[in-house]
């Protein structure tokens, strides 16, 4: 983003302020259209659809909150609210665990598998459609690299969430 | 996301999904590490500086409120909100536009032409120092493609937002 240059401080290329420009707009569109195919086609959200999909690949189907929290970059607040509308849909159950005194599970619940069931086709079906499909092997793994890379180094940046900020694990 | 997979739909292959999900951590990451970086050095959001940066690249650095809706990909109701308490901050103005009856423009005040110049270089920084710095020309390339050819074919699906429903320009 930004056009705006300052003697002192080197500014995007040409093509890199093109690229970070259509990296931005790839993401926002493809975000919408992501949300708009899992509403029209399943009556979920995005969120409720990454939700669901994070919980059927854990074992008993179930994961702390906290760590749902983290996976999916939201505040626990937000996330927990979330959940108590998906809860009143039948789409996942809150267990305490009382075992430990380390917080909540969430819980898919059977209704909540049928839904991801139903809805992971369709949403395949549009990621591969506009991101895979003739996408050379070459750049795949261009692709791979780079965002392997930017993930670490967002991270390690001052502003990324760090794992040194993480809870023990 | 997801690796529910059914006997009559192709899955992803385990790089493709390697992939995605690089590509989902990315941006999520890094989109909560430029609005920390905005926040913590500016006190600006991230929406706040699209806002500004687009308005500052306008002729008369001001922009009907429905391109700007566009652009962001935020309905129009959302970025009204914004726009309300971006201008009690002194940021922006709106003006009507009597005579076209188009709507409303957004205009960038000098305060906020202020505010965006002084959050650029270190927004600059971030950007360069966690997507581009040490990025191979050949891969930069690569990345130009792929998120040129994500932004056309998502705007093509049956979920984008389509050139047949921009309105006439």
């Amino acid at each position: 983003m930004g056009l705006v240059s300052t003697p002192d401080q080197p500014w995007l290329s040409e093509t890199q302020q093109r690229v970070w420009r259509q990296w931005l707009a790839a993401n926002a569109e493809l975000s919408t259209a992501v949300g708009r195919q899992l509403s029209q086609d399943n009556g979920i959200s995005s969120p409720d659809f990454q939700v669901l999909v994070r919980l059927s690949e854990e074992p008993g189907r179930r994961l702390r909150i906290v760590e749902l929290a983290r996976g999916m970059q939201w505040e626990r607040s937000r996330l927990s609210h979330h959940l108590t509308r998906m809860e009143k849909r039948g789409l996942v159950l809150r267990r305490d665990c009382p075992q430990d005194g380390r917080g909540q599970f969430a819980e898919l619940t059977d209704q909540g598998g049928h839904t991801v069931e139903q809805a992971a086709p369709g949403h395949v079906e549009l990621v591969r459609s506009v991101l895979f499909d003739h996408l050379p092997e070459a750049d795949l793994e261009v692709l791979d690299r780079i965002t392997a890379t930017l993930v670490e180094r967002v991270r390690r940046s001052d502003f990324g969430e760090g794992d040194a900020k993480e809870p023990g694990a």
